[in-house]
């Protein structure tokens, strides 16, 4: 991709994440093309259908997680670290509620645009796991597939208007499931 | 209501949630009508709406609990009793997967004909959990809609095809995160 193209391109991303964020996986191309005043055309030249936005949005957010792990593994102790990074995955996953569930799916379908960074993301996520197993603080029954699905479940509450305000809290109680004292 | 008509009534829940157990909050009046023998007029005499049918099966899903929870306050120690109860709300989460987010909703909402059941069921559990917490044995920063988060949560992580193998564990992982050692 050139480097305007490439411009263009994260321009786009940045402002799709907005919108879906706002809109959940509904949100039209039309849409994130008006909010980033470029026609329909060159939203659709990038992202043919709206699947393929999604898939670019939750790929970046993996990316990003597999990143913030790699940093996170060589910082502070391994409970921190392994809080920090559950606490990004579930803001992550909370961003894109209305799209979790496919997120979820993509573990386990080869076949899916989203499969490797979601398996790159989950081996991240497993090894901040393993360093804090080892250092005695961490439960030791549980493995990278398990933080996924918490952090998708604590998206999922996230998302129940009677339960929004309560995120935190829940936040705190599963991460000290996770993380033994 | 007549005892005849109290008995096809309650024939028709059972019938209905079977299918709303396999087929989601999508299944049809029409589906249940013939699955339970009965013309299509029956079922709409008792439940002119699928809302109301799935209002009528979550209520008795709650008031079963209700009921389950008032018989545990009574019984054996009260961490396990608290265990006991909140595996029963997540499987009744889990067989109405499809409306656990209405579920969530109606006890915010004093208009929904869910709320009376909602709340009797909330109190209900939260009464086992202030015993527990008085035993010492279960977390005292949470209460009755942390449970009701919690058992959501678990429901949606045994809906996703990629996770419901691990309902069981993610369960215990939960559970043991009320109930403190």
């Amino acid at each position: 991709m050139r480097a305007d193209a490439r411009k263009n391109y994260e321009r786009l991303l940045t402002v799709a994440s907005a919108v879906v964020t706002e809109e959940g996986a509904g949100a039209s191309l039309r849409d994130i093309a008006r909010r980033a005043e470029v026609g329909l055309g060159t939203v659709q030249r990038h992202f043919p259908t709206r699947e393929a936005l999604l898939e670019a949005l939750l790929r970046t957010g993996f990316d990003q997680l597999t990143a913030e792990a790699a940093e996170l593994e060589g910082a502070g102790p391994a409970g921190d670290a392994l809080r920090t990074w559950l606490r990004a995955f579930v803001a992550c996953a909370t961003d894109y509620q209305g799209v979790i569930a496919s997120m979820v799916a993509a573990i386990e379908d080869p076949d899916s645009a989203l499969h490797a960074s979601c398996v790159a993301m989950r081996a991240a996520g497993a090894r901040l796991l393993a360093r804090a197993q080892a250092d005695g603080v961490a439960r030791t029954d549980i493995d990278g597939t398990d933080l996924y699905a918490l952090a998708g479940a604590l998206a999922w509450a996230g998302d129940q208007p009677a339960l929004a305000a309560r995120a935190d809290h829940l936040f705190d109680v599963i991460a000290d499931a996770v993380l033994t004292r």
